[in-house]
């Protein structure tokens, strides 16, 4: 199945915190969990997003959209579904899809991120030339994902 | 200036526990600002929010897109712009702009919320039907600010 | 190591939307480790507590003391310890531990939240009468950490 | 009446974002709202928390204990009380209570927080002499509150 092959999945327990008094988790979460959904990705494929940071690189997010499909609730095993959409030299595009993992299946809520890789100064740079090696593995990453 | 009455305007500080360690406000917040904007917004008009939960409706986010375009730091004081872009029979759409309010008078996102009327038992309900005079409100609110 | 055995473990990696602009982890974060500690804890002994809520049952936090030791970071994978230290009829107190499960095993702080078990109502209730089986459940795990 | 010039006064709206599935503001926003308090209290003395922080200074918690004695609801308006209760070289204390602001005028919850003045290193430091600007307008309003 090489749709499944496709995504990278991780999942997580959703906490009493991220409910709200809807029953349901907060709808802003859901972006959490993006977050937490591109970062075992990435790790996965041998780099830690903590390291980019490390070199004075940010990879701050300029565009967002959630889709809400279903509401998540508190002490569901949720599964983070993340790959990577776009790759460019200084932009790229993670799409997301968020599962109920034990009881349904059910796709809750599909999403994307766009990200812009900046320096300390919150200036653009070239990812490619900026630090080569993550590039490298972003794009064997997009590669394998496409 | 028919464009500055469009808009329902909040204000509020940045606070420490909303930044993250990039030293700006971490991305998920905005959408808990837009959430304060619309329910100030509708407040103004002459109904709370909680008044419609008391009823046994809710109003869920069913789907988000936020552009962020220049960071918000701690203890900033932001405008919250709010107007209804869409109202239909169980639908209706807010769309948002995050200002800096005191230094530099920037855009500094953009984004809309889409929601769905729903009761308790999370099924849609046309509001016209099931609370009147809240539809009324919001009509009158969206034909002010379209 | 009688020690050893007295607590529950757990462990969780540190979420960036946990960060601060201080560039550690903002300390309110700590009472949702908690929570997840305490969770997990009588999920282990057979008990979701989700459960206690589906009958009617609430375990609100009374009281919070913590001790911030060492920050925790952006990353970390941190162990969350946490023990029964008393149970009472209506009240239960917990203890915890937060320490660096990878580089330096230090704890980075400790804790206790107090709870009251009560009704929809938010009017105090005996466990022991309103629900044996969870009681049975907390008074045998107190025992072994104790 | 002395005991009502003691505190410094401000005031804030429950947010949906606060609540959880008990219906109720979850708990560790209350350390939210005490760094509010302490922040506004400074300011109106003079000093912007983030001037120190400017200046390389930071004031991280070191300890906290929080009463819960009845629960903040969404959308109501809380007012959160703020002195300093200890002003030493290099730690500080300052307690606080949450009160119903506008229904029922009750104290919701009261709390303390410990905190030590520190340099980028982490390393503490002596205000008094690091930043003896600041440390003059802890001095004053310390002595205005006790």
């Amino acid at each position: 199945m090489k749709r499944e092959r496709d995504w990278h999945t991780c999942s997580l327990r959703v906490r009493y915190s991220e409910t709200d008094q809807m029953g349901v988790v907060y709808h802003a979460n859901y972006l959490t969990w993006f977050e937490i959904g591109r970062t075992e990705f990435i790790r996965e494929k041998g780099m830690a997003y903590k390291e980019a940071e490390s070199l004075g690189l940010l990879m701050p997010v300029v565009d967002v959209q959630i889709r809400y499909l279903h509401p998540a609730r508190y002490d569901d095993v949720v599964e983070v579904r993340t790959r990577i959409a776009e790759l460019g030299a200084i932009r790229m595009r993670f799409e997301y899809e968020i599962r109920n993992a034990v009881q349904s299946g059910a796709i809750l809520a599909t999403g994307r991120t766009e990200h812009v890789w900046v320096g300390k100064d919150w200036k653009p740079v070239r990812l490619a030339k900026a630090a080569p090696e993550i590039y490298r593995v972003l794009l064997e990453t997009a590669r394998e994902t496409n």
